[in-house]
């Protein structure tokens, strides 16, 4: 996506600003915000013969560590259990800009980008705490309504943690950006559209004992998943 | 993301299934379905030391092959016309299934996988049918709406072609799956959260002259971008 505001919150040359530097910088809040916006991300690595592999996945962050799970039989986690370098990568994408020339036709969004090599967590309290992380990320207030995970599920999950140390954030989030001459012919419109991400109405599962309430960890998860920054 | 159906529509050892086969098959209809709901795609690369880089970009499809963009300037686009493998994900959340135990929550979801090295298209009029696939996809009407690219922005806009040969497609569309044990407990509520996408109220750029009528083409797109797979 063409114009992009980057803050590189490391110093290696990978999360180096190459592009455009005329956007707002942000910092590591901004980081976390992205991160604790999305829902799924999408885990890269290196493939035995040298190739890219990019899948989506759940994670969850707690401060400056992003945690990231599946089962063990999973392809990606055998690959970043192995302690490879990953790229992790959540966008959120909030808008399409609809300029006067088809070439300034954009998007708006926020995207975090992380590089390192994740830890295998192999503690039983840590791998816990992860699991817990992940859950409050994906579905808030679980972690205390719903059964416990017990020891034969924990054995068979992979938990893995990646520092946020070496990251960056993109974002766009400026109206329509139009040719001084195209702004004057008037010929077309030119505006933003936005794209909303939200919940709808939640569906409980028919073999819930007739008259099952729906928790309020459930019934209040109702705002838009995304807000527009402010 | 635990618990998918995938369809190999190659027969390559990356694209070969190697998790959970009891999900509904799909085929390359569903490949470019969920192609097509998409805005956004992740573009897996290799760096020049060997990690991997995910980005988001844009993308657009024409039959079999996806058309990618950026500025020349881009780290992602130099590298993809450099001609190496890339690996390009599109990702469309569709739920989040709250389970009687933490273990078996998940997420409903559609996603493509498709792995190939893009060719970097040169010819004039290739380039410019890229560029319609992809303002098609990302904006449609604009094409015909707005003014037309002209040599200078042509010359400064990268497209690449990949071929959809060798791609996968996963899917989870279930509603609950509980051990029967949490079952019978009925201890927890469970339930599947629809998480929908689609577009806000157009907002006019300040700049348009007053009365500037809103086109079709942007006031009709309001259904949710990301309909639930029937």
């Amino acid at each position: 996506m063409p114009e992009t505001a980057i803050t590189d919150l490391s110093s290696t040359t990978r999360t180096t600003v190459t592009r455009k530097k005329d956007r707002a910088a942000t910092d590591r809040a901004a980081l976390h915000a992205v991160l604790d916006a999305g829902l799924v991300c999408h885990l890269g690595m290196v493939t035995g013969t040298g190739a890219p592999m990019v899948l989506p996945t759940g994670y969850g962050r707690d401060g400056d560590t992003l945690y990231l799970h599946g089962s063990t039989g999973a392809t990606s986690m055998r690959a970043g259990a192995e302690g490879p370098e990953v790229c992790v990568t959540v966008t959120l994408l909030d808008a399409i800009i609809y300029a006067r020339s088809v070439n300034n036709h954009s998007m708006n969004y926020r995207s975090a980008v992380v590089y390192g090599r994740p830890r295998h967590v192999t503690g039983r309290e840590e791998k816990l705490h992860g699991l817990r992380v992940l859950t409050d990320h994906l579905a808030p207030g679980s972690w205390e309504h719903a059964r416990a995970v017990n020891d034969k599920e924990l054995a068979a999950v992979t938990v893995l943690a990646l520092d946020l140390t070496e990251a960056s954030v993109k974002m766009r989030s400026a109206g329509v950006i139009d040719e001084p001459e195209d702004v004057e012919a008037a010929t077309a419109w030119a505006g933003v559209l936005p794209v909303h991400t939200g919940f709808g109405e939640p569906q409980s599962d028919p073999l819930l004992p007739e008259g099952t309430a729906l928790p309020e960890h459930v019934s209040l998860r109702r705002p838009a998943l995304r807000p527009d920054p402010a």
